[in-house]
């Protein structure tokens, strides 16, 4: 195991977070830039060199960036494509980029990669050699371990797990996809899917209906709140039943904001998949928790960055 | 690339196929022993082993033996479970039974698995780093090649491409899994299937609609076989599309009886593929009918098996 010093950075919509990264440790407070307040990704990416540079002042000793995006990456060339919520951005180099300004070797990668990377090297997979992780937000992503590597596929287009159809009649996916599963399970959907279910029953919609206000009503024994939850697991279950049937992990691991539901979301998908799975691809399988949750991009993208060093 | 001569025996639920293999090409005619003829598996197993030593007394350079089988499979143990069409068979060490009486080695896997590491080292996915491999018959079977191995999984169960589900509030699947694909498109779906079809239109159900027969007339231009067709490749493809965005692989090739529809099949499968995928996973997969039919499991087990000389 490399015991390098690597800055971590988490390319999120909201903001740009930074730290020094050892291991699983973060060994400085996260740098915070909020990503909106640059007119272009140059004034952006010139602000990130900075902090990048001003870190290094502190820490001498670091010896590689790794960066994780939300959006398409060519692992091997480094280029990023579509970052959703960054205006202007379309191709870019990020990767070169930071390595050029920085003289750091730098790694790059989407940030369910840099999720399922972290939860294999240090968390909730660590140890299996095939291992599924998922990470449930403003959409749904995943990320593969497959014969102990990370598995991005041909294009580095692998793990879409959120793209994946469970109903061939459902709604519309984003790119004809119909019935992608991240059309109902994702952050607004769960919300809208509340929404409907209470005005169904002729109840007042509460104001604030967010799956982590859907969590807390739940745990308060509301109906509504409670079939949601069940409806989530049961879309995310059937999605899951499908991936083990292909690929027999030994592991999956949920992350990402709507994994906080805890029982709630982990009793009925568990049962989802006992019910549907053949008891050899079941009784070996874990259904477990991400170890990491905001950090996860950090840990993830340095643990591939340390690997250059 | 190893040139063994091998013994390459496709356990089949009608016939156990066996022949002498090199490469990719059969030294030998096929010989077949009836399935069905025998009692039990014992018995079966003594017929089998008394053929291969006959071929051996013609062909005394054999180095090795592989099995193909129509079930599921230890491949690491050479036990096999529940093979399907064959009276009494529960688990039988098959590969350790043919190993003791020949003197070879030997090596066992499912047949979907032995036609992938066929069409990936002399057919149709040769040279492909990633590749699905799909079999259509009387279930639906896969194997998959991803960073250049056979992809086997934790308990050696991966593939299943038939048990994935493509619809949440489908039919009922053979292990709860709700929509299974292979509830669709098997051989005795798609004839049912054409049934439903003639009977919903008030036309008589022709006395021979099995899958052959429903391709010869789709070529004619009958309107309900035709129908069937786009039903399966859409089925079918909904299935794929998910696998896609899952692994994101360099070709999917498409063996068995049932591929033999030939653009019946593969014209609107590719447009429904096309039609759901991003450009980024569609524009490199080449969707490809197999290059080996009935030989694929001999052909596939032997290649297996020259790699342990």
């Amino acid at each position: 195991m490399t015991t390098s010093q690597v800055i971590g950075i988490d390319f999120g919509g909201t903001s740009v977070k930074l730290a020094v990264v050892e291991g699983e440790t973060l060994l400085t407070d996260i740098h915070r830039i909020p990503t909106q307040e640059f007119e272009s990704p140059d004034h952006l990416i010139e602000r990130i060199s900075r902090v990048v540079a001003e870190i290094r002042e502190q820490h001498p000793s670091v010896s590689a960036i790794g960066v994780g995006v939300p959006g398409a990456v060519n692992f091997s060339t480094g280029m990023t494509y579509n970052l959703t919520n960054v205006k202007g951005w379309s191709e870019v180099p990020l990767r070169d980029i930071l390595a050029e300004e920085s003289g750091l070797p730098t790694v790059i990668d989407n940030d369910a990669n840099c999720m399922a990377y972290a939860e294999w090297k240090f968390g909730a997979a660590r140890g299996c050699s095939h291992a599924v992780c998922v990470t449930l937000g403003t959409g749904v992503g995943g990320g593969l371990i497959l014969n102990n590597q990370l598995f991005r596929g041909a294009n580095y287009a692998a793990g879409e797990i959120g793209q994946m159809s469970i109903d061939l009649n459902g709604v519309p996916g984003p790119y004809g996809n119909t019935g992608a599963l991240e059309r109902y399970i994702g952050n607004r959907q769960i919300t809208e899917m509340a929404a409907e279910i209470y005005r169904q029953r002729g109840e007042e919609v509460p104001a604030v209906h967010t799956p982590e206000a859907l969590a807390e009503m739940a745990g308060k024994g509301d109906p509504v709140a409670l079939e949601v939850w069940t409806k989530v697991a049961t879309c995310l279950g059937f999605s899951l039943m499908s991936v083990v049937y292909l690929l027999n992990p030994e592991a999956i691991v949920i992350g990402g904001g709507v994994s906080e539901a805890g029982a709630l979301l982990f009793d009925p998908l568990k049962k989802t998949l006992k019910n549907s799975l053949t008891a050899e691809c079941f009784d070996h399988l874990r259904i477990v928790p991400a170890r990491f949750g905001n950090t996860a991009g950090m840990i993830g993208s340095s643990a591939m960055a340390s690997e250059l060093c």
